[in-house]
């Protein structure tokens, strides 16, 4: 047997770069999602800045991107760096199961001993160093042939997350902050949002684990079989000449399913899953509400603005989204919600953010595509 | 002596078209101000709506605008019967003094008995047979040589109008409803408009007044004598080939007064002044808040739309006007105010739209002309 490679030397990043992010819209939309904006005023899109977290832990042309056809041209424009055969496209979306273990499979054929790390395209985290240091430790976790994820202290007992009810301390040498995962539960309602908080055991689920392609592979396996031998097909042909009429004859056929429920959570009933908590603020700007508290930043009765719109504001607070050249004039507005597009324009409150993606629903429902 | 002629016959409508209307922006504009848009949803301009009330007293050919040289075309283009005749325009903004004396001017040229009334054309009247019939009784009493105003039963203790204090009855036959005025005052504080509305002898003033030009004319001459021989000489030039000569001479030598202070306080002095109090509801539209007022029309949580956008309302209400093709969503705003314009987007609510108008101050003084 050759000497094993270090865990780090093994690591693979995966971005799924999928999910149009529908409380998101006017701004986001089917063509243009989350992911290719600047939601923090950083001058870089959610894509950019997480490949920029993401580049110093991989080795260079170690970060795979999933994203779905209609991004391609877009994705390829934003990372540069990006090596052609580390952009996997999606024919159609079918859900995160698909897109993750497929990017498994391809990478687990090319290297079979690769530890895979997903983190989503479009949150944002602004402490990289400690991001850094949270996922080279779940790295060395994952090594020990298991699932880790990345928990994050709650700072509010938020309704918009899953959470991950955590066990007792490993103990494992590399990874010392390791606990075990007793199970995952989904958004709660306030009121068990509270206990969770307040019982120290849980952590917000951030989406972002680090596992062995193999292991991954092996789960699916018991949980999805038609799945895994869909995504196995694919990743055979994927660097041959095979794969465009292999994806024609197998794609259609995969199903869709969240991988928390094909994988996350029967290995946390194995108990296969551990947890690294994340020392680092973390935040998923899944609603205009969450990128206007980010903006604000603690200072009250400031009205942020994202885009290049010339603004005149008295005494407003919230956020203002635009790109048009026009003069945009606010006044005594409490937590406004304003994000002005060339072809849509919305206006409503923080209390109202969540209802956009019921609106979105709506406009879906009655056939409005041109605006979606 | 000549048998006199019945007064409804020597009367003589003047619509002065002036005001940008700041308060209404960006809708109103220096370039298309108020009176030449559609602000009640009618299908016609305010400007419109006024010709249509007005004229059915005034016999054909009988109503004069009085406008700025940028408004010239709209104007002809919206009054497609108003005689070239009856087109004054003014050379530069010399406050309604200048504008309405000058009228008067002419008209009493053309036929030294006549009688004008004076109608602003950005207000908004509903009910035109109560007011056609206040009109009609407002000449008869100015056919006895005074100064009559129309005022309005007040509805609330508003501080955003002038008030007109009633004295006697005056018994005068063909015009039974008319009163002395007292005196005119001007926009109170809360507290004193309150004790104006309980006393039960204020009026709002609508700003409309019917009397004998020469009787104008005559007040002028005591308060403002430059200025009435500025007019007599425009007056005197007008129907001639000297039209042009004389108004770059003389119009900008003429001094800029409001009417009430160069000729209706004077005269409400002086004891030339009656009302008669007018039986129909009056909005001066003066603002966004009294627009989306008039357009819910009792109707709770409704948000208003004027324009030809399509919006998606979620339980909001307030005024939306947008004449863009965009889609506009509105979700969970109460009392909102929302102008889209092609190049300048308002967001604000009722309780703040008196502020527009300091906006609008601040635009002016930063340079913005483009905008305004």
């Amino acid at each position: 047997m050759t000497n094993p490679r270090k865990p780090l030397d093994r690591f693979h990043a995966v971005i799924p770069a999928g999910g149009v992010g529908s409380r998101l819209w006017p701004l986001s939309r089917a063509s243009a999602p989350k992911f290719l904006h600047d939601l923090t005023g950083s001058g870089q899109t959610l894509l950019q800045d997480t490949w920029d977290r993401i580049t110093p832990i991989a080795k260079p042309g170690r970060t795979m991107i999933v994203t779905g056809l209609a991004h391609e041209e877009a994705v390829k424009a934003q990372l540069p760096d990006l090596p052609e055969g580390n952009l996997v496209i999606e024919a159609s979306p079918k859900d995160s199961t698909a897109a993750i273990a497929l990017a498994a499979a391809i990478l687990a054929r090319r290297e079979p001993d690769v530890i895979l790390g997903s983190f989503a395209a479009d949150h944002v985290i602004q402490d990289k160093k400690a991001f850094q240091k949270t996922v080279s430790e779940a790295v060395e976790l994952a090594a020990t042939d298991r699932i880790v994820v990345i928990g994050i202290e709650p700072t509010e007992p938020s309704m918009g997350f899953g959470y991950i009810k955590t066990g007792e301390a490993l103990g494992i040498s590399g990874a010392p902050s390791a606990l075990k995962v007793d199970k995952f539960v989904e958004k709660p309602k306030l009121d068990r949002a509270k206990k969770y908080v307040e019982s120290g055991k849980y952590l917000w689920n951030a989406g972002m684990f680090i596992a062995p392609a193999a292991l991954l592979l092996r789960q699916l396996a018991k949980s999805e079989p038609a799945l895994h031998a869909g995504v196995l097909e694919l990743a055979a042909a994927w660097d041959t000449e095979q794969r465009a009429a292999v994806i024609k004859k197998v794609w259609p056929t995969l199903k869709k399913v969240a991988i928390d429920y094909s994988i996350a959570e029967p290995a946390a009933e194995a108990g296969l899953v551990a947890v690294i908590p994340g020392n680092f603020s973390w935040h998923d700007v899944g609603d205009f509400a969450a990128i206007a508290e980010l903006q604000s930043q603690g200072r009250k009765n400031n009205l942020a603005v994202l885009g290049s719109a010339r603004v005149l504001s008295d005494s407003s607070s919230g956020i203002l989204v635009s790109d048009t050249k026009r003069m945009i004039a606010v006044i005594g507005l409490e937590d406004v919600i304003i994000v002005d597009t060339p072809d849509a324009l919305l206006v409503t409150n923080k209390q109202n953010a969540q209802k956009v993606k019921a609106l979105v629903d709506s406009l879906k429902a009655t056939g409005h595509d041109e605006i979606l």
